[in-house]
């Protein structure tokens, strides 16, 4: 196949937006397009200066034998802001206080677009640090956990709360609801896990932190080591949001279940962000 | 910014591949880019072109003052095969039979890159039927219904087995699991269907078909009409499998816990794919 120039530069845009983080190595581009190195090499140099005029990403190539070029999808602070008050804004709109404080988030979790936005923020917070494995706990924090993973081409691991037959062999902990009091069990399966991985914790929402800790807990039994802790909404103030590999995208405050309104603001994620570019800056 | 005709093209590709099934108004890129309408439109010429070629997916243009431009992903046959025994030899790899007879799946699930491209398959499938929602149930549907869901730009609906508070008002209903014979209850958040919605099913597991059923008989008491339904692997032959709108991605066959042997083959996905060709053809 003999494509035009720019044609072949739409098709291998294409494929590397969907195979981020993955070494592809240029000899695939060649016999795929029938084209020597040098104009692929060409090609590849267009598309990284598209993409950091527009900062989608970085893409670098490597020289050798086992090279290749690797894209590393990004975000400017810009748009991770547009895309953060995006979300607190849904969170605003609507009626969405529920009895006991607690606030319906099932509709903005639902949004497949909006979930890989905000995959990718979080992700551009952590593209620097070696993670083997993104870590949730069912169910909601499935979807921004794929969307970050997606993103650093690593796996998921699925943290359940009941002991489902499919799991095979399990490990559980009991853990205390920080919010209900209620003693609560989680549990993984024992082969999902490798012992020494670098592991990022996600949750949708945190009140009392007994999940967080609960998941800390059960990973420290698989001697895996904690990188990173995500949480999209945190409802409340919180000691957690001193310490350093702490992540919240947003927070909740001043619930009046009697007038049905509350606060909503931005997380600490932008100042996260900020530190990842210094940290790169300073290692460059 | 004025970037080059190739950049730009890099630049407008990324877009049109972040946001498919979206209308794009052209005064969009004519605006980022300072370009004239008519070279926007030369561009996405060529866009097209490349991904006509390449399979990549169809970009339509609307003229007029509500025009612009839509990107709709599809695959080739021949990808979708590549994909789907890519999958098939992930379940007959390693050792996945587990007492019960049940298969252990977690790290397929876990695998973004995959799950996304088996959602791709799926989306292509559905691609001309009007779909409002993709419905799933906790937890392990949840990777692939995200998958099509962004594909299609719908929101995805998560059907619980446990009640939270999380979800306000809801709906419960009571199923026969299929396999084990429990009885088991399955709930919805009142809020997050409106009735008449067009809604395509999504699990990961069926055995006994219990758990599709009891998705059936909760999504009727919202009056909303199922389109479509998917099921990632299926176990034992069943009668479902002759139903119009039912689509399986992989079967088992076969299990022999003695000797931990099982069959697996590739479901009707093919089969389906080719119709859903077939019916375009006819209304073109």
């Amino acid at each position: 196949m003999k494509l035009k120039r720019s044609e072949r530069i739409v098709v291998m845009t294409e494929y590397l937006l969907n195979n981020p983080n993955k070494l592809i190595p240029l000899t695939y581009f060649v016999s795929k397009f029938n084209q020597a190195k040098s104009s692929i090499s060409e090609d590849i140099y267009i598309i990284k200066n598209g993409f950091k005029e527009e900062k989608i990403g970085e893409v670098k190539t490597y020289a050798g034998v086992s090279g290749g070029v690797i894209f590393t999808p990004t975000l400017v602070e810009e748009d991770a802001v547009k895309i953060l008050n995006e979300f607190v804004e849904k969170i605003k709109e609507g009626d969405r206080l529920l009895a006991g404080g607690y606030i319906f988030m099932s509709d903005i979790i639902g949004n497949p677009s909006l979930m890989n936005k905000l995959g990718r923020v979080i992700a551009t917070v952590y593209k620097n640090k070696e993670i083997d494995a993104v870590v949730t706990v069912a169910a909601k924090g499935i979807p921004v956990a794929y969307a970050i993973a997606s993103i650093l081409n690593k796996p998921v691991i699925i943290i359940r709360r009941d002991n489902k037959v499919t799991e095979g062999t399990t490990v559980a902990i009991n853990y205390v609801s920080g919010s209900t009091k209620k003693i609560e069990t989680m549990i993984l399966s024992k082969r999902s896990l490798k012992s020494q991985s670098r592991v990022l914790l996600v949750d949708d929402f945190m009140r009392g932190g007994g999940v967080l800790t609960g998941m800390e807990s059960l990973i420290s039994e698989f001697d895996a080591e904690v990188i990173g802790k995500v949480i999209i909404t945190q409802c409340f103030d919180s000691v957690r949001e001193h310490e350093e590999d702490y992540l919240y995208l947003s927070k909740i405050n001043n619930i009046d279940e009697y007038n049905g309104t509350f606060d909503v603001k931005l997380g600490n994620v932008i100042e996260k962000l900020r530190q990842a570019e210094n940290e790169e800056l300073k290692n460059e």
